[in-house]
């Protein structure tokens, strides 16, 4: 393991800005690392205030008794360089710099600015994140500069060139899939710790099983491929890159710097390194929920179960749609699902409607376990959602015996069920069971066609 | 107005195969009538009881005293020929066939029932719904074959070949967006009343503003065309054509025995109609609550207000992939906007990357009214959900600042939320006040460009 570690792991935080006002990020993140309760030091610095939540103010780093692995600064732009040799004076390791201001602006100032607190941190042997960034994530340490997180350590790790962006997704898998995050670090400008960096240190700790990101741009393509390539073959990387217009780019460029690269080049550096692209948010959150629950898939042969026939027909669009096989179904297997559905609104062909059958829970969930023992079968869709017209109680009963009813131990099983009709701790259970869920079934076949890319490129590494 | 006014104003309705026993259709269906308040006489029909839920059941058609309107078969396949005629012989008027096993089935015996049951109708007079459907939805007259939807009148209609997707499309307006369905009828096989007679019908209905439709396929082409050119001049109409793949149009044939057809005729067939086209229940939804909300757009010049900076990035790509323009923006909007947000972490062009001044409501929300009053500005996109560390307080407090500014009716406004930071509430009071509101950028972006192309396509008619 490498230095990071005390970045994650600091036994002390110096917050340089905190504040007494509710509404200032200075008082949010001292706020959330003692709701998460952060194990080591909190040594919030304001010359303004002798004491901030309870805690004793101090003047200056300089002034702070104990020894500081890392200061969180909050201050207006103009400070930054005083503050830092300051920081590197007082012995701090790691400064996470939020201020904007920096080479994002496209300002020779801005540049000379960044240039220059680099120029300090080496000098004095401190490593920066950011400038332009809104911090860290560990709940295994207990701190956080995101508010509203649990401090439960999770599994996923997360790189994100946009802070607001790590803060929602991180929100978005705990509260709608009780998934927990390992480590999230919004890198901002990169000036020194960059997602490079990251991506190696994530792929040797041992916390986190699967890696998300957000980026903008790289700056140096040749070792994040190297470092990709390393990373996947163990774990799954998935990557949302943004910037992929003319107009996109140039607005990337005015947020972090960042230079977004030829879209073509991109895909054809994912495409070698084994990396899952995603498009956008949800594909990114589908795309993480499915790799973290389905470990192996081994061929695109799906099986459709269907409670509504037009999501039934709409299912097999995409899944051609997505470069899935709609599974030939072997006779016993329509022979036993002709014995289970009853006579009419039915369909014992792949995708399997089962019509007003799904009114009676019991149904669907005998059809999806015959499906299990087809070895013609790799994966299953389970279409739910509105079988009758009693749709929200027949939904719910449901997805509670299909979750109770163990399947998806024999055969990798993920289910589509229209957004409103699941309540959350409903979606929570099935992730909870190993059952990766979609609000669509266009999003369940582009995220299953993913994963079995992903697993089919890690089995060709070996 | 044509003759269908009966079937959704019907003064009396005969349940024939209504159950006491709760988990079957024959309950839930007279439920649901009572539930919503059905103005007229409600006959259950059942040989084996004498009241079902509080009222008088009969044997058989024949036995009910007064005229029925409109008769609801939920009876086995091998009976419904028979019952046919004796709803004939007692006048009834229009016949919703919920039973399957008709030509959907692929089989001589299917496809032969199917005419028979045409022949009847014709002989006696009487309007077929079906068979193989869930049908129809009204609440202004206070009928509904789906369970769990109120009786609140609206002023979506709604055809579809898929009955639980009517289902579940009335239940997602209603829930999420609280929209309400004018009338929705689940037509099935198709046998007599069909998708273009109901297009015409809602084009003529005043109740109607909009028209959605999920169709696997069309039985005549051309008088489809012509029915749809005429309404799309009026309303806008969204379709759902599934059956796009091979294999979906096979699932297609065996789900409601429809010809799906060639998907790039569908697609000039839309082009040429001024129909707009979804790709999947998610667009379905998008399109309706956005032409339902922007009456008139003119224009695709956007302006992006984002408080995530990575969501800037994601929303400008979102829109040029859509096909919209980034928007140049005068430069006394720049000063303006200059003026209100803080100095450090933002982007006073286009997309206005608020950086951390989004923790203050106040300053998105000027933020939009600067830009509404900008006339290189045709519509604003307005990315929320995640200003800085406390994300769901802000986001909320931002929502209702905005639904309240008024700014939306001086300037088409759409606002995207990451799903779960926005509560239900709150979605429902931003599309109350007019503002359409998404999930993602991307979907915001799909929205607007579909409903700027038909505003153009309708001007373009007069």
């Amino acid at each position: 393991m490498n230095g990071l570690n005390l970045l994650f792991y600091p036994r002390s935080v110096a917050v340089i800005g905190a504040s007494e006002d509710v509404r200032k990020p200075g008082y949010m993140f001292v706020r959330s690392m003692l709701d998460l309760k952060f194990k080591g030091e909190i040594y919030p610095v304001n010359p303004k205030a002798s004491e901030i939540l309870g805690l004793k103010c101090y003047p200056n780093v300089s002034s702070i008794p104990g020894e500081v692995d890392l200061a969180i600064l909050l201050i207006p732009v103009g400070k930054v360089l005083d503050v830092l040799v300051d920081c590197g004076r007082a012995g701090v390791k790691y400064v996470i710099v939020l201020t904007a201001g920096f080479s994002e602006t496209g300002t020779k100032e801005g540049v000379e600015r960044e240039r220059k607190i680099v120029e300090v941190a080496r000098r004095y042997g401190m490593r920066i994140v950011g400038p332009n960034c809104m911090g860290i994530y560990c709940p295994s340490s207990g701190i956080s500069l995101f508010a509203g997180l649990s401090n439960k350590p999770g599994d996923v790790a997360f790189i994100s060139q946009s802070g607001s962006l790590a803060a929602i997704f991180s929100l978005y898998l705990e509260m709608g899939y009780n998934v927990h995050m390992s480590k999230v670090v919004s890198i901002g400008n990169e000036c020194d710790v960059n997602s490079v960096e990251l991506l190696e240190y994530f792929g040797e700790d041992e916390e986190t099983r699967i890696i998300g990101a957000y980026i903008e741009g790289v700056k140096d393509g040749r070792r994040f491929m190297e470092a990709a390539r390393k990373v996947t073959a163990r774990k799954p990387v998935v990557v949302w890159k943004a910037g992929r217009t003319g107009e996109g780019a140039r607005a990337a460029a005015s947020h972090t710097g960042s230079i977004a690269g030829s879209d073509a080049i991109w895909n054809a550096v994912f495409k070698q390194t084994g990396v899952v692209r995603a498009l956008n948010f949800e594909e990114l959150v589908d795309y993480v929920v499915t790799l973290r629950s389905l470990e192996e898939l081994c061929g695109g042969r799906v099986a459709i179960v269907s409670s509504p026939g037009g999501l039934a027909v709409a299912a097999t669009d995409a899944c051609v749609e997505a470069g899935l096989e709609i599974a030939e179904l072997k006779s016993e297997t329509k022979e036993k699902i002709k014995k289970i559905i009853p006579e009419y609104g039915t369909s014992v062909r792949n995708p399997v409607d089962l019509g007003f059958g799904a009114v009676i829970p019991e149904i669907p969930v005998e059809v999806l376990r015959v499906l299990s023992d087809d070895p013609g079968v790799d994966v299953i869709l389970y279409v739910g959602g509105a079988p009758t017209a009693d749709v929200i109680r027949v939904t719910e009963m449901t997805a509670k015996m299909i979750v109770e009813s163990g399947i998806c131990s024999k055969k990798p099983l993920v289910a589509t069920m229209p957004l409103g009709l699941l309540p959350a701790h409903l979606q929570r259970r099935f992730i909870e069971a190993g059952i990766p869920v979609y609000t669509s079934p266009e999003r369940a076949a582009r995220a299953l066609a993913k994963a079995i890319k992903y697993h089919e490129y890690r089995r060709s590494q070996k």
